[in-house]
Parts: structure tokens; sequence; C-alpha cells
């Protein structure tokens, strides 16, 4: 009696163990990145990993020291026309008007209603940064995080329609996916805003609020009846592009990543902080290729110039990706999220 | 022949599945925090966890919410009789001395040189600036990283003759790692330096540098010889102490944590900051107590001071640790890392 009990219960368990295999079987042989074309951008990708996950390899890279960086315009979402940061400012400026009647004959803000974007550009770094204080200062850090959190449920990009986080990579959604089954923490490091960014990017990326950097603005902590609330002031802290991307790696993460990823000139020091030390590293820019599926555009593009990095990673080897060649499809299924 | 081999291997199979279940089961009953005494300190820590990792609990705070934020100095290391950093800084002034002749007549390295503290202390924030600029500046990030490294490996306690390493305390390691099994993301808010922490919290306390935040030095991106390198400026980025705590943990975790630790009035606002918002939380002081095994002081103390922040914690029912009450032991044991 207790045999046949120990055989039913062995039998069983049996069962379930093959069906525990059997999933882990299926997990391991679905392919990696499916959006991407078989050729020797995926391949190279697909190798990397390989490389510096395997125990015992020269190559092997401890899971805790296994860190990759991603650029957010032009990278992981689309950035043109206009970065949709810039675009949030314009529509907050709209949206705040009604509550600042001079704004009618005062620059910039007179050509930003108007529509002039020329108007807007002829008032300089002075006036770019009156319109960031406008909108991106002022207010607590709560407060601003539920406006973006609105703008970004609801504003649609001007061409296409689809709201902006519908305008993310599907073949870079997939990426950050595979590199986290393999043991990487994932980062933004975008010359966009810290505070601009992480409301959305754990829903839309997966990646959380602490592993969000950006151009950083200044932050005061202070008492309001009793209530701590920090406020945003308009100073820059960091400046989050080109030097400033290895300054905001080191600020925030504090190791050097092992892979990085971007897509334009200020990604550059990015990518040669990261791919100059010996040993595996991949350094990847996607190159935008396809004008009719996205945008083709690099070396004049007045949004996202990809040019002397361009050279760099062709002059060092890092992978590019040719957006039309390398990729299935680009952006995900309308509604997918 | 075949149900024999069944039998078999179900009976190794249950084996195997035994031992497992009986791992699971004793670590399961292991007491959480064996350093503390039983009593009402221990019991707030542990009721806080258990409400808020008990899913469908009113108090339920999902795992990627669980954020909790440890001050360094005096609550997870002693920092008597002269917080550690400030020795390491004595310690590279006179190591540099040699290469810098002028310094027997100039202050305040001629007072430091002396051990003069009263000089060094006539010197002002300009002497003391100037302190931190020569010893924490004017290096590469990996130069200062390595030099932190080398130093902390042999420095021993002007008292105790213990590595700082081993000054740490024993209930807080345990109370870090009990909150890291229950889905917290411990971090490190101090006003000491980040860099000067980084080299050593993972092996330590084990917190990885993304999650250490301390006061900041300005950091540029050069090219040196072709190899990219970030090299440390004299200026402060953030002084993550007072009100610039709340502020770091904005900055770099961008959500407000769950549960935060300190021990003096530098840590008031980020205990104020965490605790605010209405929900489970916990705000703890550890409140320096044990003459005889460590060290007894609060409100007048020049290091570490705890005075607005003890009444503060009192009115508001925060939990307060009473050292020589609620800890069996203090320190580890020696060489036990």
């Amino acid at each position: 009696m207790a045999v046949i009990a120990l055989r039913k219960y062995g039998t069983w368990m049996l069962g379930i163990l093959a069906s525990l295999f059997m999933c882990m079987a299926v997990a391991a042989a679905s392919e990696p990145l499916p959006s991407w074309n078989d050729g020797a951008t995926k391949q190279a990708i697909i190798d990397f990993v390989v490389r510096v996950t395997k125990d015992g390899s020269a190559d092997f890279v401890p899971e805790a020291q296994r860190v990759a960086a991603f650029d957010n315009d032009g990278t992981l979402w689309a950035e043109q026309p206009m970065y949709v940061q810039a675009l949030f400012v314009a529509d907050r400026v709209k949206t705040l008007a009604s509550q600042h009647p001079e704004w009618t004959s005062k620059e910039p803000f007179a050509s930003l209603l108007k529509g002039d974007a020329t108007g807007v550009a002829a008032s300089g770094e002075s006036g770019i940064a009156e319109l960031m204080a406008i909108t991106h200062a002022g207010m607590s850090t709560d407060e601003f995080a539920v406006i973006v959190s609105d703008w970004i449920a609801t504003a649609r990009h001007p061409k296409t329609g689809r709201l902006y986080t519908e305008m993310i990579y599907q073949p870079m959604i997939e990426l950050l996916a595979y590199l986290r089954e393999n043991g990487f923490k994932t980062f933004i490091v975008s010359g966009g805003g810290i505070e601009f960014m992480r409301p959305w990017a754990e829903r839309v990326y997966g990646i959380p609020p602490e592993q969000v950097i950006g151009s950083t603005g200044g932050l005061k902590f202070e008492m309001r009846d009793g209530t701590p609330i920090i406020m945003k002031t308009p100073d820059l802290v960091l400046n989050d592009d080109k030097d400033g991307k290895p300054v905001g790696i080191q600020r925030h993460i504090g190791r050097r990543p092992t892979a990085a990823f971007g897509n334009s000139d200020g990604d550059l020091q990015m990518l040669e902080w990261t791919c100059s030390p010996p040993g595996a590293r991949l350094c990847l820019l996607v190159h935008h290729t396809d004008a009719e599926r996205e945008w083709a555009y690099d070396r004049t593009s007045r949004v996202g110039r990809l040019d002397k990095a361009l050279d760099e990673a062709t002059a060092k080897g890092w992978t590019i990706v040719d957006m039309k060649q390398d990729w299935k499809t680009v952006f995900p299924k309308e509604d997918a999220r």
C-alpha cells in the first residue's frame, strides 16, 4: 500500500517536473529579438550576450556588473519631426496661455502661440530657458509628474496620430527585455528631462524611475503648511547630453556600462566611455534609414544629427543598425499597450 | 523493470524534494534580526514589513515601490570620534605631504600635519574646502576608487584598532538583509561622499554603487591620449545632508522611500519626506546610548548631533532604537568579513 502510494506520488511528481522542464525548454528555444531580421546586426547582439553571460568564458561579466545604457529620443522612441518634450512644452504653453494674457506680445511665447518656430528659435538660449522654466519649474515634483502623466496619456503624434508611447520601437523593446532576461540592468541615459521620462518609463519600457537618468533641473525641499514637498527650480544641474552622458552615468550608476545604445552625436561620449576598456563590450547606433516606415536622417538633421558618431562607429567597428534592413517592424501594434 | 526504475526514480526525486522543502521550512522559521533584543523596537520593524508585504492588506506596497533609505555615518557604521571620511582626509594629506613641502607653513595643512584640530577648524569653510579639493579632486574617478579601496583595506579605527569596515553595526546589517529578503531595494543616502562609499559599500553592506547616494562633487569627461576618463573637480554638486537628502533621493531614486533610517538631525528631512504621506511607513532613528560598547551622544554632540530629530521622532511616534537596550551585539565578530 505504502509502495503503491509512493509510486503514485512519484508518477504525479514526475508529471509535474516534466511539465516544468518542458516549459523551460520552450522558453529557452523561443527565438530572442523576433522583430529583428536575421543578419549581422542581430547576430552581433546575441553573440555579445552569449559571451558575457557564459560562466567560465574569458569575457564573462558577473551579473551585478551587467549594465546597459539606452539613449531615449531616436533610440527607444521616435524623435521626428521634433523631440517629444519640445511638443510637450508647446502644448503646456498653449494650456497656460489663458492665465498669461501678456504672452501674446512677449517673446518667445508670442511666436510659440502663433506656431512660428523661426520666431521661437530667434529667441535663442535665453528664450528656450524661459520656456523651460515656465513649463518645468515652479511646481512640486509630484505636481509635475501628474502634468506629464496626464499629457502623455492623450497627446498624439502630429504625423501618425498615435500616442507617443506607441511611437516606441518594437525591436528595441525586445532588446531591453532580452538583456534583462540575461541579467542586465537597463538604464535610460537621455538628454531629455529626467522628471519628464520617469512618470511613464516603467510602464512603457519596464525601466523603473531609479534607472532613468536625464537632464536634471534643480530641486528644493520645502515645508508647505507642515507638509514636505520638493519644488522644481529653473536651474540646470546636469545637461545629460554629449560630455554630460558619461557624467550622468558615473553620478547615477557609479560603474561603467557593458553595453550602450544610441543614435546620434549626442551619444558619442557615452559609447566611447562604454567601449574603450578591453573585454566584451557592445556599442550600438540606430541609424534611421527608413523614410517609409519611420524617417531617414543622419549627417545634416537638425534633430538627432548622426555625423561624427557614425564615422567613429565605422572606424571602431561598433554595431550599426540599418533600420530599414534590420527591423521587421518598427512600431508595436497600436493599442498593444 | 520499468516500474522499478520509475519507483526508484520517484523515491530519489522525493528525497530531493523533501530536502528542498526542509530547507525552505528552516529558512522560513529562522528568526529575522537575531542581534536585536525582543521588544517594541524589533516588533515595530517586523510589523511594518509584514503589513507592507502582505498581499491584499490595506497597507500592501508593490515590490517595485519598496524603497528603503539608510544614512551611513552613525546609522550603518560608527562615526565617533570623527567621521571616517575626515580621517581619510587626514591620512591622505599626510601621505601627500612629501610632495608638498610648502604645507608645513600653509594652513590648514600645517595644523592638520601637526594634529592640531583646533587649527584646522580655525581655517573655516574655505580651509575645509581646500582639504577636500586636494584629497577628493584632480584625479580620475577610477584613480580615486583605487585610493579609497587601498586606504580602507588597511586603515584602522583610532580607538578600537579595527578596520573601519568592521566598525559597522551587526543589527543594521541584519536589517538590510531582512528588508532585501522582503523585496526592498536598499539605498544609502549619506552626507558622506558618494565616490568615497561606492568602492566598498557592495562588499560590506550588499549595496551596489547605483544604490549609493551621497554628497557629490563635480565630474568632467575628458579624452587623455585617446582614452576617455572622468576627472573629479572640486565643485560641490549636491550636499546630501539635511534638506539635501530628500533632493538626493528624488534625483537618484525618483520615488519616495517607504522606510528611512537615520541617527542625527542631518536625517530629519529625509524622515519627514519618507513618513509624511499616509499609509504604512517606517521612520527609525538609531539613538547612541551605549557608552560601554560604542558611544553615548545626542543633543550636544559635535559629530552626529541628534536634537530636533529626537523631539520630532518622539512627537510623531517614529521608531527610536535604544542601542544599549535593543541591540544584543553592536559590531560583527572581528575578521567576520
